[in-house]
Protein backbone atom coordinates (compact mmCIF):
# COMPACT_ATOMS: atom_id res chain seq x y z
CA UNK A 1 0.00 0.00 0.00
CA UNK A 2 1.55 3.43 -1.05
CA UNK A 3 0.56 7.12 -1.87
CA UNK A 4 -1.14 7.63 -5.05
CA UNK A 5 -0.05 10.76 -6.67
CA UNK A 6 -1.02 12.25 -9.56
CA UNK A 7 0.48 16.23 -10.79
CA UNK A 8 -2.31 17.28 -13.42
CA UNK A 9 -1.36 20.49 -15.63
CA UNK A 10 -3.69 22.82 -16.79
CA UNK A 11 -2.62 24.44 -19.59
CA UNK A 12 -3.72 27.77 -20.14
CA UNK A 13 -2.54 29.28 -16.92
CA UNK A 14 0.12 26.59 -16.39
CA UNK A 15 -0.99 25.39 -13.42
CA UNK A 16 -0.07 22.08 -11.63
CA UNK A 17 -3.23 20.45 -9.47
CA UNK A 18 -1.98 17.89 -7.31
CA UNK A 19 -4.09 15.07 -6.13
CA UNK A 20 -2.75 12.46 -3.50
CA UNK A 21 -4.09 9.69 -1.89
CA UNK A 22 -3.96 6.79 0.54
CA UNK A 23 -3.75 3.73 -1.78
CA UNK A 24 -5.86 1.70 0.87
CA UNK A 25 -7.87 3.85 3.07
CA UNK A 26 -8.49 5.65 -0.64
CA UNK A 27 -8.39 9.27 1.55
CA UNK A 28 -7.28 12.08 -0.74
CA UNK A 29 -6.63 15.44 -1.03
CA UNK A 30 -6.37 18.05 -3.94
CA UNK A 31 -3.69 20.68 -3.76
CA UNK A 32 -4.70 24.32 -6.34
CA UNK A 33 -7.93 22.46 -7.80
CA UNK A 34 -8.54 24.68 -11.29
CA UNK A 35 -12.33 25.69 -12.59
CA UNK A 36 -11.63 24.54 -16.25
CA UNK A 37 -10.04 21.31 -15.14
CA UNK A 38 -12.86 20.31 -12.30
CA UNK A 39 -14.15 17.27 -14.65
CA UNK A 40 -11.33 16.02 -15.37
CA UNK A 41 -10.57 16.13 -11.28
CA UNK A 42 -14.03 14.62 -10.28
CA UNK A 43 -13.59 11.99 -12.83
CA UNK A 44 -10.19 10.90 -11.51
CA UNK A 45 -11.33 10.93 -8.07
CA UNK A 46 -14.47 8.59 -9.10
CA UNK A 47 -12.41 6.05 -10.99
CA UNK A 48 -10.15 5.81 -8.49
CA UNK A 49 -12.74 5.47 -6.06
CA UNK A 50 -10.98 8.05 -3.32
CA UNK A 51 -12.78 10.09 -1.21
CA UNK A 52 -11.73 13.26 -0.69
CA UNK A 53 -10.91 15.03 2.54
CA UNK A 54 -9.31 17.83 1.77
CA UNK A 55 -9.44 20.65 -0.84
CA UNK A 56 -6.31 23.00 0.11
CA UNK A 57 -5.49 26.20 -1.88
CA UNK A 58 -1.82 27.32 -1.34
CA UNK A 59 -3.13 30.78 -1.71
CA UNK A 60 -5.48 32.80 -3.62
CA UNK A 61 -4.54 32.91 -7.13
CA UNK A 62 -4.82 36.16 -9.31
CA UNK A 63 -4.24 34.08 -12.51
CA UNK A 64 -6.87 31.34 -12.74
CA UNK A 65 -10.17 30.83 -10.87
CA UNK A 66 -10.08 27.87 -8.10
CA UNK A 67 -13.09 24.85 -8.40
CA UNK A 68 -12.59 24.16 -4.63
CA UNK A 69 -16.75 25.01 -4.45
CA UNK A 70 -18.10 22.77 -6.88
CA UNK A 71 -15.38 19.64 -5.71
CA UNK A 72 -17.18 20.90 -2.62
CA UNK A 73 -20.38 20.31 -3.58
CA UNK A 74 -19.84 17.31 -5.41
CA UNK A 75 -17.63 15.82 -2.11
CA UNK A 76 -19.38 17.31 0.35
CA UNK A 77 -17.21 15.81 3.08
CA UNK A 78 -14.54 17.36 2.16
CA UNK A 79 -13.15 20.75 3.93
CA UNK A 80 -12.14 23.64 2.18
CA UNK A 81 -8.13 24.97 3.93
CA UNK A 82 -6.58 27.88 3.04
CA UNK A 83 -3.97 29.96 4.97
CA UNK A 84 -4.74 32.22 7.98
CA UNK A 85 -5.56 35.79 7.23
CA UNK A 86 -6.37 35.02 3.81
CA UNK A 87 -9.69 37.44 2.84
CA UNK A 88 -11.35 34.09 2.21
CA UNK A 89 -15.36 33.41 3.59
CA UNK A 90 -15.79 30.13 2.04
CA UNK A 91 -12.32 27.78 4.30
CA UNK A 92 -13.36 25.22 6.61
CA UNK A 93 -10.09 25.65 7.74
CA UNK A 94 -7.91 28.31 7.77
CA UNK A 95 -4.39 26.77 8.98
CA UNK A 96 -1.48 27.67 10.47
CA UNK A 97 2.42 26.87 9.87
CA UNK A 98 2.73 23.54 11.81
CA UNK A 99 -0.70 22.42 11.60
CA UNK A 100 -0.81 19.02 10.07
CA UNK A 101 -3.70 17.56 8.10
CA UNK A 102 -4.04 14.01 7.78
CA UNK A 103 -5.21 11.24 5.01
CA UNK A 104 -4.64 7.78 5.53
CA UNK A 105 -1.95 7.26 7.08
CA UNK A 106 -0.30 10.20 5.34
CA UNK A 107 0.35 13.87 6.83
CA UNK A 108 0.86 16.98 5.51
CA UNK A 109 2.27 20.04 7.28
CA UNK A 110 1.57 23.28 6.80
CA UNK A 111 4.23 25.65 6.16
CA UNK A 112 4.08 29.37 6.62
CA UNK A 113 5.33 30.91 3.19
CA UNK A 114 4.01 34.49 2.56
CA UNK A 115 5.10 36.77 -0.15
CA UNK A 116 4.10 36.01 -3.16
CA UNK A 117 0.37 36.91 -1.23
CA UNK A 118 0.35 37.53 2.74
CA UNK A 119 -1.58 34.07 2.71
CA UNK A 120 0.84 31.84 0.91
CA UNK A 121 1.17 28.20 2.65
CA UNK A 122 3.08 25.32 1.57
CA UNK A 123 2.47 21.64 2.25
CA UNK A 124 5.23 19.27 3.30
CA UNK A 125 4.80 15.71 2.79
CA UNK A 126 7.81 13.33 3.49
CA UNK A 127 9.99 13.80 0.86
CA UNK A 128 7.72 16.16 -1.12
CA UNK A 129 7.18 20.16 -0.92
CA UNK A 130 4.18 21.81 -2.70
CA UNK A 131 5.51 25.31 -2.59
CA UNK A 132 2.35 27.15 -4.79
CA UNK A 133 3.82 30.24 -5.77
CA UNK A 134 6.36 30.97 -3.27
CA UNK A 135 9.38 28.92 -4.83
CA UNK A 136 9.35 28.18 -8.54
CA UNK A 137 11.59 26.21 -10.61
CA UNK A 138 14.40 28.60 -11.14
CA UNK A 139 12.04 31.47 -10.27
CA UNK A 140 9.45 32.59 -7.43
CA UNK A 141 6.13 34.61 -7.48
CA UNK A 142 6.03 37.91 -7.82
CA UNK A 143 5.54 40.14 -4.86
CA UNK A 144 3.41 42.99 -6.70
CA UNK A 145 -0.04 42.69 -5.24
CA UNK A 146 -2.77 40.70 -2.25
CA UNK A 147 0.36 41.90 0.14
CA UNK A 148 2.81 40.95 -1.07
CA UNK A 149 6.60 41.41 0.34
CA UNK A 150 9.91 40.65 -1.77
CA UNK A 151 11.33 41.00 1.87
CA UNK A 152 9.01 38.36 3.65
CA UNK A 153 9.35 35.75 0.29
CA UNK A 154 12.88 35.92 0.79
CA UNK A 155 12.27 34.66 4.29
CA UNK A 156 10.23 32.52 3.21
CA UNK A 157 12.44 30.95 0.42
CA UNK A 158 15.34 30.52 3.91
CA UNK A 159 12.58 28.36 5.31
CA UNK A 160 11.93 26.57 2.65
CA UNK A 161 15.96 25.99 1.95
CA UNK A 162 16.40 24.22 5.97
CA UNK A 163 14.33 21.19 3.68
CA UNK A 164 16.80 18.78 3.21
CA UNK A 165 18.69 19.04 -0.24
CA UNK A 166 16.44 16.06 -1.04
CA UNK A 167 13.35 17.15 -0.63
CA UNK A 168 11.02 17.27 -4.19
CA UNK A 169 9.62 20.69 -4.78
CA UNK A 170 6.29 20.29 -6.29
CA UNK A 171 5.70 23.97 -7.23
CA UNK A 172 1.94 25.44 -8.80
CA UNK A 173 3.64 26.55 -11.94
CA UNK A 174 5.93 26.13 -14.45
CA UNK A 175 5.63 28.13 -17.63
CA UNK A 176 8.66 25.77 -19.42
CA UNK A 177 7.39 21.84 -19.03
CA UNK A 178 9.31 21.55 -16.24
CA UNK A 179 7.43 19.51 -13.46
CA UNK A 180 9.51 18.87 -10.34
CA UNK A 181 12.95 20.13 -9.31
CA UNK A 182 14.51 20.06 -5.31
CA UNK A 183 15.78 22.30 -2.90
CA UNK A 184 19.70 21.73 -3.70
CA UNK A 185 18.82 22.50 -7.14
CA UNK A 186 17.21 25.93 -6.41
CA UNK A 187 19.80 26.52 -3.91
CA UNK A 188 22.39 26.62 -6.56
CA UNK A 189 20.39 27.23 -9.59
CA UNK A 190 17.64 29.51 -8.80
CA UNK A 191 17.86 32.74 -11.01
CA UNK A 192 16.67 34.88 -8.32
CA UNK A 193 17.78 33.38 -5.17
CA UNK A 194 20.24 30.95 -5.71
CA UNK A 195 23.71 31.05 -5.28
CA UNK A 196 23.65 32.82 -2.12
CA UNK A 197 21.86 35.97 -3.55
CA UNK A 198 21.31 38.36 -0.38
CA UNK A 199 18.49 39.95 0.84
CA UNK A 200 19.36 43.09 -0.77
CA UNK A 201 20.03 41.33 -3.96
CA UNK A 202 16.74 39.39 -4.06
CA UNK A 203 14.10 42.10 -3.32
CA UNK A 204 15.92 44.22 -6.00
CA UNK A 205 15.38 41.32 -8.42
CA UNK A 206 11.82 40.66 -7.52
CA UNK A 207 11.45 44.65 -7.85
CA UNK A 208 12.67 44.46 -11.06
CA UNK A 209 10.62 41.66 -12.46
CA UNK A 210 8.12 44.47 -14.52
CA UNK A 211 5.45 41.96 -14.86
CA UNK A 212 1.79 43.09 -16.51
CA UNK A 213 -1.18 42.12 -14.48
CA UNK A 214 -2.23 38.20 -14.93
CA UNK A 215 -5.10 38.59 -17.41
CA UNK A 216 -7.91 37.68 -14.95
CA UNK A 217 -6.42 39.08 -11.95
CA UNK A 218 -9.80 40.62 -11.69
CA UNK A 219 -12.14 38.38 -12.13
CA UNK A 220 -9.81 35.51 -10.65
CA UNK A 221 -9.69 37.11 -7.21
CA UNK A 222 -12.78 37.94 -6.14
CA UNK A 223 -13.92 34.52 -7.33
CA UNK A 224 -11.34 32.76 -5.11
CA UNK A 225 -12.45 34.85 -2.32
CA UNK A 226 -15.33 32.76 -2.12
CA UNK A 227 -13.51 29.40 -3.45
CA UNK A 228 -15.51 29.77 -6.94
CA UNK A 229 -18.94 29.61 -5.57
CA UNK A 230 -19.89 32.57 -7.78
CA UNK A 231 -18.85 30.83 -11.06
CA UNK A 232 -21.30 29.22 -13.85
CA UNK A 233 -20.32 25.34 -14.16
CA UNK A 234 -19.15 24.76 -17.18
CA UNK A 235 -20.48 21.55 -17.19
CA UNK B 1 20.95 7.09 -3.88
CA UNK B 2 17.90 6.66 -5.98
CA UNK B 3 16.68 7.33 -9.26
CA UNK B 4 16.51 10.93 -11.07
CA UNK B 5 13.48 10.69 -12.71
CA UNK B 6 12.01 14.11 -14.19
CA UNK B 7 8.64 14.42 -17.03
CA UNK B 8 9.32 17.25 -19.18
CA UNK B 9 6.29 18.57 -20.86
CA UNK B 10 6.23 20.66 -24.17
CA UNK B 11 2.98 22.28 -24.82
CA UNK B 12 2.53 22.61 -28.55
CA UNK B 13 2.33 19.45 -29.15
CA UNK B 14 1.79 18.24 -25.49
CA UNK B 15 4.80 16.04 -25.34
CA UNK B 16 6.22 14.27 -22.60
CA UNK B 17 9.89 13.77 -22.31
CA UNK B 18 11.52 12.08 -19.84
CA UNK B 19 14.87 12.28 -18.25
CA UNK B 20 16.00 9.47 -15.86
CA UNK B 21 19.50 9.01 -14.60
CA UNK B 22 21.23 6.78 -11.17
CA UNK B 23 21.54 9.78 -8.68
CA UNK B 24 24.94 8.14 -7.78
CA UNK B 25 26.94 7.12 -11.38
CA UNK B 26 24.88 10.08 -12.84
CA UNK B 27 24.71 8.23 -15.73
CA UNK B 28 21.35 9.47 -17.58
CA UNK B 29 18.61 8.38 -20.41
CA UNK B 30 16.16 10.51 -22.22
CA UNK B 31 13.16 9.53 -23.75
CA UNK B 32 11.56 11.11 -27.39
CA UNK B 33 13.35 14.70 -26.50
CA UNK B 34 11.78 17.66 -28.46
CA UNK B 35 13.55 19.94 -30.83
CA UNK B 36 11.66 23.55 -29.27
CA UNK B 37 12.66 22.43 -25.83
CA UNK B 38 16.35 21.40 -26.38
CA UNK B 39 18.24 23.86 -24.78
CA UNK B 40 15.83 23.49 -21.43
CA UNK B 41 16.76 19.92 -21.73
CA UNK B 42 20.39 20.49 -22.25
CA UNK B 43 20.07 22.74 -19.30
CA UNK B 44 18.76 20.70 -17.10
CA UNK B 45 21.22 17.42 -18.04
CA UNK B 46 24.10 20.27 -17.41
CA UNK B 47 23.41 21.74 -13.93
CA UNK B 48 22.48 17.90 -12.83
CA UNK B 49 25.62 16.98 -13.80
CA UNK B 50 24.38 14.09 -15.59
CA UNK B 51 26.34 11.99 -18.85
CA UNK B 52 23.90 11.21 -21.37
CA UNK B 53 24.35 7.60 -22.46
CA UNK B 54 21.29 7.12 -24.33
CA UNK B 55 19.12 9.23 -26.26
CA UNK B 56 15.73 7.26 -26.92
CA UNK B 57 13.17 7.42 -29.31
CA UNK B 58 9.94 5.75 -28.65
CA UNK B 59 8.89 5.61 -32.68
CA UNK B 60 9.42 8.33 -35.30
CA UNK B 61 7.30 10.64 -34.30
CA UNK B 62 4.56 12.35 -36.94
CA UNK B 63 3.56 15.57 -34.89
CA UNK B 64 7.36 17.09 -33.34
CA UNK B 65 10.28 17.42 -34.38
CA UNK B 66 12.90 15.39 -31.94
CA UNK B 67 15.83 16.52 -30.49
CA UNK B 68 17.94 13.09 -30.64
CA UNK B 69 20.63 14.78 -33.16
CA UNK B 70 21.37 17.92 -31.32
CA UNK B 71 21.56 15.55 -28.34
CA UNK B 72 23.89 13.87 -29.59
CA UNK B 73 26.16 16.54 -30.92
CA UNK B 74 25.83 18.19 -27.54
CA UNK B 75 26.93 14.74 -25.78
CA UNK B 76 28.73 13.00 -28.24
CA UNK B 77 29.41 9.88 -25.77
CA UNK B 78 25.46 8.94 -26.17
CA UNK B 79 23.45 7.01 -28.09
CA UNK B 80 20.74 7.23 -30.12
CA UNK B 81 18.16 4.39 -29.82
CA UNK B 82 15.42 3.38 -32.14
CA UNK B 83 13.29 0.39 -32.40
CA UNK B 84 14.49 -2.63 -35.41
CA UNK B 85 12.12 -2.22 -38.78
CA UNK B 86 12.18 1.87 -38.59
CA UNK B 87 13.29 3.69 -41.48
CA UNK B 88 15.92 5.46 -40.41
CA UNK B 89 19.43 6.33 -40.89
CA UNK B 90 21.00 7.87 -37.82
CA UNK B 91 20.22 5.01 -34.93
CA UNK B 92 22.98 4.03 -33.15
CA UNK B 93 21.29 0.97 -31.77
CA UNK B 94 17.98 -0.65 -33.09
CA UNK B 95 16.38 -2.41 -30.30
CA UNK B 96 14.50 -5.24 -30.06
CA UNK B 97 11.35 -6.83 -27.97
CA UNK B 98 13.59 -7.91 -24.69
CA UNK B 99 16.68 -6.16 -25.08
CA UNK B 100 18.19 -4.09 -21.50
CA UNK B 101 19.86 -0.89 -21.34
CA UNK B 102 21.61 -0.16 -18.58
CA UNK B 103 22.21 3.33 -16.84
CA UNK B 104 24.57 3.07 -13.53
CA UNK B 105 22.59 0.35 -11.59
CA UNK B 106 19.15 0.75 -13.74
CA UNK B 107 18.19 -1.29 -15.98
CA UNK B 108 15.46 -0.44 -18.83
CA UNK B 109 13.97 -3.01 -21.00
CA UNK B 110 12.84 -2.26 -24.37
CA UNK B 111 8.90 -4.08 -25.20
CA UNK B 112 8.22 -3.96 -29.05
CA UNK B 113 4.79 -2.17 -28.58
CA UNK B 114 3.84 -1.67 -32.61
CA UNK B 115 0.52 -0.69 -33.90
CA UNK B 116 0.73 3.55 -33.73
CA UNK B 117 3.77 2.33 -36.03
CA UNK B 118 5.62 -0.63 -36.91
CA UNK B 119 8.34 0.03 -35.02
CA UNK B 120 6.70 1.38 -31.62
CA UNK B 121 8.45 0.17 -28.73
CA UNK B 122 7.76 0.39 -24.81
CA UNK B 123 10.05 0.82 -22.39
CA UNK B 124 10.13 -0.86 -18.84
CA UNK B 125 11.84 0.21 -15.63
CA UNK B 126 10.70 -1.20 -12.44
CA UNK B 127 7.47 -0.16 -11.62
CA UNK B 128 7.19 2.27 -14.80
CA UNK B 129 6.14 1.83 -18.23
CA UNK B 130 7.39 4.58 -20.80
CA UNK B 131 4.39 3.77 -23.26
CA UNK B 132 4.86 6.09 -26.76
CA UNK B 133 1.91 6.25 -28.65
CA UNK B 134 0.78 2.92 -27.75
CA UNK B 135 -1.21 3.22 -24.64
CA UNK B 136 -2.20 6.58 -24.35
CA UNK B 137 -3.96 7.73 -20.73
CA UNK B 138 -7.72 6.55 -21.35
CA UNK B 139 -6.92 6.34 -25.19
CA UNK B 140 -4.49 5.10 -27.38
CA UNK B 141 -2.66 6.13 -30.47
CA UNK B 142 -3.71 6.15 -33.91
CA UNK B 143 -3.26 3.52 -36.72
CA UNK B 144 -3.52 5.04 -39.94
CA UNK B 145 0.07 5.82 -41.19
CA UNK B 146 3.77 4.99 -40.76
CA UNK B 147 2.76 1.40 -41.16
CA UNK B 148 -0.03 1.54 -38.66
CA UNK B 149 -2.58 -1.61 -37.44
CA UNK B 150 -5.01 -1.45 -34.97
CA UNK B 151 -4.97 -5.30 -35.20
CA UNK B 152 -1.01 -5.23 -34.42
CA UNK B 153 -1.92 -2.47 -31.56
CA UNK B 154 -4.94 -4.82 -30.16
CA UNK B 155 -2.00 -7.65 -29.45
CA UNK B 156 0.80 -4.36 -27.73
CA UNK B 157 -2.02 -3.52 -25.81
CA UNK B 158 -2.67 -6.97 -24.35
CA UNK B 159 0.61 -7.42 -24.01
CA UNK B 160 1.41 -3.90 -21.73
CA UNK B 161 -1.74 -4.92 -19.59
CA UNK B 162 0.68 -8.34 -18.92
CA UNK B 163 3.02 -5.78 -16.50
CA UNK B 164 1.41 -5.67 -13.00
CA UNK B 165 -1.76 -3.71 -12.21
CA UNK B 166 0.09 -0.65 -9.90
CA UNK B 167 2.90 -0.13 -13.31
CA UNK B 168 2.54 3.47 -13.51
CA UNK B 169 1.99 4.66 -17.17
CA UNK B 170 4.09 7.51 -18.62
CA UNK B 171 2.90 7.99 -22.01
CA UNK B 172 4.46 10.45 -25.04
CA UNK B 173 1.24 12.56 -25.08
CA UNK B 174 -1.85 13.86 -22.96
CA UNK B 175 -3.87 16.34 -24.12
CA UNK B 176 -5.72 16.75 -20.81
CA UNK B 177 -3.12 17.38 -18.55
CA UNK B 178 -2.57 13.97 -16.87
CA UNK B 179 0.64 12.82 -16.50
CA UNK B 180 0.49 9.40 -15.29
CA UNK B 181 -1.54 6.21 -15.12
CA UNK B 182 -1.78 2.84 -14.29
CA UNK B 183 -2.14 -0.33 -15.81
CA UNK B 184 -4.92 -1.07 -14.10
CA UNK B 185 -6.61 1.38 -14.53
CA UNK B 186 -6.44 1.49 -18.15
CA UNK B 187 -7.33 -2.02 -17.81
CA UNK B 188 -10.62 -0.64 -16.20
CA UNK B 189 -11.63 2.76 -18.03
CA UNK B 190 -9.03 2.90 -21.02
CA UNK B 191 -11.99 4.35 -23.45
CA UNK B 192 -10.51 2.29 -26.58
CA UNK B 193 -9.55 -0.89 -24.96
CA UNK B 194 -10.76 -0.80 -21.02
CA UNK B 195 -13.26 -2.64 -19.37
CA UNK B 196 -12.90 -5.82 -21.72
CA UNK B 197 -13.48 -4.50 -25.28
CA UNK B 198 -12.52 -7.53 -27.90
CA UNK B 199 -10.15 -6.85 -31.13
CA UNK B 200 -13.20 -6.39 -33.19
CA UNK B 201 -14.85 -3.83 -31.17
CA UNK B 202 -11.29 -2.05 -30.60
CA UNK B 203 -10.36 -1.93 -34.40
CA UNK B 204 -13.63 -0.95 -34.91
CA UNK B 205 -13.31 1.90 -32.34
CA UNK B 206 -9.57 2.72 -34.13
CA UNK B 207 -10.86 3.01 -37.41
CA UNK B 208 -13.72 5.36 -36.32
CA UNK B 209 -11.12 7.73 -34.51
CA UNK B 210 -11.32 10.20 -38.11
CA UNK B 211 -8.46 12.58 -36.85
CA UNK B 212 -7.05 14.94 -39.36
CA UNK B 213 -3.53 14.59 -40.38
CA UNK B 214 -1.02 16.08 -37.52
CA UNK B 215 -0.09 19.58 -39.09
CA UNK B 216 3.63 19.05 -38.59
CA UNK B 217 3.80 15.50 -40.34
CA UNK B 218 5.39 16.28 -43.88
CA UNK B 219 8.04 17.99 -41.73
CA UNK B 220 8.26 16.01 -38.60
CA UNK B 221 8.42 12.25 -40.77
CA UNK B 222 11.06 12.90 -42.71
CA UNK B 223 13.05 15.41 -39.87
CA UNK B 224 12.78 12.62 -37.42
CA UNK B 225 14.30 9.61 -39.90
CA UNK B 226 17.47 11.41 -39.60
CA UNK B 227 16.72 12.13 -36.27
CA UNK B 228 16.66 15.69 -36.38
CA UNK B 229 19.64 16.48 -37.93
CA UNK B 230 18.19 18.75 -40.91
CA UNK B 231 16.95 21.05 -38.77
CA UNK B 232 18.61 24.39 -38.42
CA UNK B 233 19.42 25.06 -34.34
CA UNK B 234 17.22 27.83 -32.89
CA UNK B 235 19.42 28.25 -30.38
Amino acid sequence: MSLIFRPLFEKVSSTYTYLLADSKSKEAIIIDAVHETKQRDIGLIEELGLTLKYIIETHVHADHITSSCPLKKKFSDAKIVLGEGNPVACADILIKDGDNLTFGKYKITAMSTPGHTDGCVSYVIGDKVFTGDALLIRSCGRCDFQGGSADKLFDSIQHLFTLADETAIYPAHDYGGRTVSSIWEEKAFNEMIGGGVDRAEFVSRVNAMDLSLPAKIHVAVPANQVCGANIISNG
